[in-house]
């Protein structure tokens, strides 16, 4: 979802002698989302699955011919859910990936080269504090949230060997128009459905801050200027606690006033699902940051979206 | 070389009924530390790569006649140079192996099960403050450092998930009679053989803690009843600041007076080595442990003992 929008700002404004390579396994992304940037002839896809260890003769030409400037890896599984269940899914597709895709571009960086990785809120596990980027000790319960961490500490490393910036940014729930899982994504199918009933996984009270794509975008883009060490964190996303499940239950009601809705009697729809979190946005906010919608807001926007189209 | 001393401590001491299970690749481990204990009945050894997914049905069949009591991890690739210049030994060894050992035990533990883990001072990168259990941002700069926090990120999530407690010991450098690499292993080598000269790596002001392998043993002994987290994370070693490379040649040096020495131009020994750090053991000793030897009399013990035998 996050990568089509990038794709899109990186073209619209693109200085004609540089390439965009975008990589994907096309397992929850598609083909449809960037249509019309397939066509542009600045940009190279190669539909590839990182999980394994890449030799791919026609990007080492491409970076041969031009260094990396910057290297934002977006690959990961996100379906936490998933991972927990089978922890392979993780392995491969948030922790291999991140691993393959440094030693991919390992050869063929600057000193002025960016590396920008999408991690999660899900590295702090279910701990009670407000949650900023010096929070310890750091105990994720996902096995998505463990291997997040595990590709942070791998790019720390990297950076470190390679004398060059890191940005890792700790997203909270993102959501926008190319759902691919989620909350929302499985709503839409349960509200669109014949059933008379909604079945909501957890008793409903699980609440979480949602962030806009395109707001995470603009955050990215703003921090990456702001960053001195070799490694750089930022808890990214709006200021609010967040909304509850039911609150988006009852959005997605508006639309489908009939259904009926069954909750679980049970805190957490999944084991390693974080219930709460209170998320430390400050240093993203003194660096001159700001999410402009709040979590509600980028709900309802979102269920508009991804209900008309 | 700490597998093999703790194997020798389980297996003096057993209950007739438990039954210890070694599993080892023998890349760096040999078969001649744990002779005697191979005779034994209550032993079975395994010569399994733990980097590869486990189907061993004798292991499974072990298992299912009885549940885990505790997991010692440790396998790991240990020579942290190597690491550096091939991330896929680190990969593999270090961070797969621990995935695969979860992976392995995962249905055969019950609720007092533990999981005992090697991690390592590495893990903190160079950060110059003291480093306690608290320390954040983590960055550690060696790929060896970088698989064993995210080893550490895979075992809290797999111990939430099933409700077990988990102890992460991060070592400081750890040498005894039976070691199978580092600084005092190489300068074995480079003092017995007949060149004039002996190269040492960086300046020789490297300043590192050191512990002996059967302290460490100790401390872990009497720390896995401390511990009242899903996760219970402890820096062990000495209280001491350790000693400086140059210290050990000079020890060595006693045993080979006519040797010469060469040092490089440089602070580090190669790209990722943490040239000195300030070890906080004090949630240790707040728990009631303390190790008795210094970092220097460790050293001087362990090159009799390596020099002798």
């Amino acid at each position: 979802m996050l990568g089509s929008e990038l794709l899109k700002r990186k073209l619209s404004k693109l200085n004609k002698n540089v390439i965009v390579i975008g990589i994907d396994n096309l397992v929850l992304g598609k083909k449809k989302f960037i249509q019309k940037e397939l066509k542009n002839k600045n940009f190279f896809f190669f539909n590839i699955d990182l999980s394994k260890k890449i030799n791919d003769k026609k990007i080492i030409k491409i970076f041969k011919k031009s260094l990396i400037n910057e290297a934002w890896l977006f690959a990961a599984n996100s379906d936490i859910k998933l991972g927990s269940k089978k922890p392979e899914v993780d392995l491969k597709n948030t922790f291999l990936s991140t691993f393959n895709s440094l030693q991919l571009i390992e050869n063929y960086l600057n000193k002025k080269s960016k590396i920008i990785f999408s991690s999660s809120s899900a590295i702090y596990g279910s701990l009670k504090k407000k949650l900023n980027e010096n929070t310890p000790p750091i105990y994720p319960i996902s096995n998505y949230g463990s291997m997040k961490l595990a590709s942070e500490a791998l790019i720390s490393s990297f950076s470190y060997k390679k004398n060059i910036k890191s940005f890792i940014f700790r997203f909270p729930n993102v959501i926008g128009r190319n759902l691919t899982h989620g909350v929302l994504y499985d709503f839409k199918k349960k509200f669109k459905n014949k059933n008379k009933f909604v079945q909501v996984l957890g008793n409903g009270l699980q609440k979480k801050p949602y962030a806009d794509a395109n707001e995470i975008l603009d955050s990215m883009k703003y921090l990456i200027n702001k960053g001195s060490k070799f490694v750089n964190y930022f808890n990214i996303g709006p200021a609010d606690r967040g909304v509850k499940v039911k609150f988006i239950v009852n959005e997605f009601k508006k639309y489908f006033p009939k259904k009926k809705i069954k909750y679980q009697n049970k805190k957490y729809g999944w084991i390693g699902d974080v219930t709460q979190y209170h998320y430390d946005t400050s240093k993203m906010t003194s660096k001159g940051f700001k999410f402009k919608k709040k979590s509600s807001n980028t709900i309802r926007k979102t269920i508009s979206e991804i209900l008309l189209k």
